[in-house]
């Protein structure tokens, strides 16, 4: 456990949380074109529906963060998906009762499938035409996280709802469709049978160790230091131990809570910042890189469960998922989490110098 | 089962063999950038290692097939991965006795890894620096799975290891690091645990069907064919029911057989043949989509098992995975699998037509 790991030879390592094996081959980075980006194309702000004065081209929107005063118009919109991966079937909803949180599939039958309802929509994080939330002011990240925080809770008191997630996609190799600033949120009547196996998971740490599992990751990540990131008043980052991507970063509150939703001002607003400095940092160690980050809440089977702790996970996008990957479910990182993480301090005392000396000369 | 899906709304559609859902999201399709593909950057190939009179900057080579009668040189080539993923470990290698086909992680540690050791090697398909299999003459296309049956045959046949695996990386979206036409192998000492888990629902199938669930799954598509792209005599490609990613094929032969590597000469020859005309196929609906296949034969654990039965599983990359993808593990494919096979039986007309037009002009 606290034993140096070897830089240069290929290790399994174990995810417990996730039950499965992944190969740190820290050897590949060597690789001829590992980590090469191809500049995201130039995109014309003209032509963006997120930017403001284009309003029109959106679906109405449902909610609106106005800007500070005295700047007019909007700092966050969020607006209905215009190309839905789930929709509110009409001829359905709303139902009242109770709807199953998860399908249980037939034991012997190939050809099962379900109708899937929920709802889809996209956060747009700036008036502006900007491509990253390391562009926006604090303040206006603070809002990004509330509207997250908003949406959520919105979605999780729905009748029909079960689950509900926020992701964002920034970058092409993320999955981004748009290079405007955005987030999104899908929600649905079933849980996804991959997040009732990890509420398995820490269901049974649970039992075993009467602990929660994160509770007891987070501390553990303090105590040994070298994935550590970052730790704040009420919150800590550190890259995780078998990671699958390389450069992932998990968030979690220090004290045990299982709804983001329900976290107080305090919080989003730490994590804000918190969130806004893990992205500087990601982008100073992987320029033009594209990344994800999605936050893991309870669904209404966990809410308020002892056994689940809310979570965010940001991954850049450095590496493509290959032929090996597909085939045998088990991935390959070529950085390991140790490195990863001391790239990331070490990037965060680059921007932290930086930020004195721009205060310094501001002040001057 | 024999319904047709409805073409605009979304589904959630079962994989019985992985045991997962998929979101099945036909109206996704439309969104601004979908299926946009960057040309791959353009590569001089005179710098490309993989070509004929370059070999000195490769490994020296494991395996050559020369070139057919007159030709001189080399047809197909399989060398070291220079940055391998697994290695032959020298301390540990090579030790007489069993390996255990797999690790059985202990039941609370959060931090468990273990040594991984194997082999990993490139096959250069061509000594022409072609970026296609497609590109070939159909005889070297031919050459190229006999290697493959060689390669998995050689490394299945190993004391140490328990688990080998061909796939195929082209294009830089697929996580090709090279454009020069290869292919790769990877052996390793223990099975991945999902390749264990997609076992066990192999042997449960036959256990209450008492038939492999392959043989059912091919006898049903043919019968249904709303999926089937090709039967040939001994080998059946069909766009799966329940797949995660859009235009994916998977390839059976029609007769119960476990090993790839056991394959006789005849079936290899008639496979080579039909997924040279599937890429074709694939690459006439989707030009330039980058592309993965990936050879699924038994482990040392299957071997011979009337549960297993080989495929190959082939898929463009046409999608990135996104942030709820990889929070949910649930996938969302914005192609009907009907509506892939369809297309792709249109492309194989079309490609067929093309030929006949070309072997009437050159008999004139």
């Amino acid at each position: 456990m606290g034993d140096a790991p070897n830089p240069t030879s290929s290790e399994m390592r174990y995810d417990w949380l996730a039950d499965r094996w992944v190969i740190m081959a820290p050897n590949r980075t060597r690789r001829p074109d590992d980590f090469r980006r191809l500049p995201p194309p130039a995109v014309d702000p003209s032509q963006c529906p997120f930017c403001a004065g284009r309003e029109a081209e959106t679906p109405p929107e449902i909610a609106v963060y106005p800007a500070p005063q005295g700047k007019g118009g909007w700092q966050v919109r969020v607006v209905p998906n215009k190309f839905p991966a789930v929709q509110a079937n009409s001829d359905t909803w709303p139902v009242t009762g109770n709807s199953a949180p998860t399908w249980i599939p037939r034991d012997i039958d190939l050809y099962q499938r379900r109708e899937l309802t929920g709802g889809h929509e996209v956060i747009i994080e700036s008036p502006q035409h900007f491509t990253s939330l390391s562009q926006l002011e604090q303040g206006a990240v603070a809002t990004v996280f509330h509207a997250f925080r908003d949406r959520l809770y919105h979605w999780l008191e729905q009748q029909r709802i079960a689950y509900a997630v926020v992701f964002k996609n920034s970058g092409l190799d993320a999955g981004a469709s748009l290079a405007h600033v955005h987030s999104q949120l899908i929600a649905t009547d079933t849980v996804p049978a991959d997040v009732l196996r990890i509420d398995q998971r820490m269901q049974l740490f649970l039992q075993t160790e009467s602990e929660c599992v994160l509770c007891r990751m987070a501390a553990s990540e303090i105590e040994q230091g070298v994935r550590l990131v970052e730790q704040t008043a009420r919150l800590v980052a550190f890259c995780p131990f078998a990671s699958r991507l390389p450069g992932s970063i998990t968030v979690l509150p220090l004290e045990h809570s299982s709804g983001f939703e329900l976290a107080d001002d305090a919080t989003i607003e730490e994590l804000a910042l918190l969130m806004y400095r893990l992205i500087r940092q990601l982008e100073l160690c992987y320029p033009d890189a594209a990344y994800n980050f999605v936050i893991h809440t309870a669904h209404t089977g966990t809410r308020n469960s002892p056994a689940f702790h809310w979570r965010i996970e940001m991954f850049p996008r450095l590496t493509k998922v290959a032929g090996f990957e597909w085939g045998s479910e088990c991935y390959i990182n070529p950085v390991l989490p140790e490195t990863a993480a001391e790239r990331l301090r070490q990037a965060g005392h680059i921007i932290a110098e930086q930020d004195d000396r721009a205060h310094h000369t501001s002040n001057r």
